[in-house]
């Protein structure tokens, strides 16, 4: 109560609204406030801009389920992209995660989730139907299944598996090892065991 | 340049600008922008037009220095404020923490930082000579120093307390002592020092 009567509600609001962000509290949320209102035309003016032209621009791509600009997306519609190759992703972030690290030439198959009973999340809430329609009529080769080494994610790789079961595709993994620059000291068991088992000539 | 290419310049720019906030790196700034895209109607619209309010409404207190949506601000324009007492802080952050205490009705003067030669930040660069004349020409009786506990704080502090030699007002600083809460084992020795100094009656 007493905050909204510093400033007036409409920085009490962007305070709020800065606060529901990931990684920002109510404290960090009064800073960033103020940082953007300290440097008005090199931080809020932009950043106002930006978000306008993302609320006007930005959506979902309805062949991938990538967030972009575009409909189909950038990635989708670039033509020097591997088209016989599909990588499926659990979330946009592992998307960019994934071209980040610029090793594969593929497009890409946001899922929007995982299954779990327990949180009531069946096949229909995630973009599996797709997917499979995708591989039914595409010249899809591969499927590369990037899907987090999580009970869920394994859960759902299984069945999104058996759905493929009927179709021509082979349906690879992202390999399990000893993340580059790791210490096997604080490496859990499972993953060194199966970093053993997968072991490649030096 | 790979990320560039994941969704387009207009969402690569929202991370880039979004980094620059205090608290967020390039990292959970991405994860913000990612989190604003997909709850666009609850995040992003409303963001975006909090946003758009404070660009276009908010500004700086001509009498005392801090932001708000008018000017002069709300606080300086309030009739319940107490117009005898001056708070003298460094920055509108430690405006705020203040009224959140919500422990004193007077009004402020926000000096926008701290006098710092090493810095090149001199008296002029301060709202100095606005609170000397704030002094003069008001009915000010007294003028409390509200300023950080550190070298520069202090040698703002005295600053300011020569050049108020002449006018008739009393001027005070925050007591030192235990922080509410706080445990003695973790305080430094000076701060227990003046502690057992400024004891009071139990």
């Amino acid at each position: 109560m007493a905050n909204s009567k510093v400033a007036g509600p409409e920085i009490e609001r962007l305070i709020q609204l800065l606060a529901r962000l990931p990684g920002l509290g109510p404290r960090s949320a009064r800073r960033a406030a103020l940082q953007m209102i300290k440097k008005k035309e090199q931080l809020l003016v932009p950043l106002a801009e930006a978000m306008g032209v993302a609320v006007e621009k930005i959506g979902v791509c309805e062949t991938c389920g990538t967030v972009d600009t575009t409909n189909p997306c950038a990635i989708c519609t670039d033509p020097r992209r591997d088209q016989s190759m599909l990588i499926v992703v659990e979330d946009v972030a592992d998307l960019w995660a994934l071209e980040r690290a610029a090793a594969v030439n593929a497009r890409y198959h946001v899922l929007g989730g995982n299954l779990s009973p327990l949180d009531g999340i069946g096949p229909e809430d995630l973009n599996i139907d797709s997917l499979i329609e995708r591989c039914r009529l595409g010249d899809i080769s591969e499927v590369i299944l990037a899907i987090n080494a999580t009970v869920e994610g394994q859960t759902t790789a299984h069945y999104i598996m058996d759905r493929l079961a009927g179709i021509e595709v082979n349906v690879t993994r992202l390999a399990h090892g000893v993340p580059v620059g790791g210490e096997l000291d604080y490496l859990d068991e499972g993953t060194l065991a199966q970093a053993l088992k997968a072991r490649t000539q030096f």
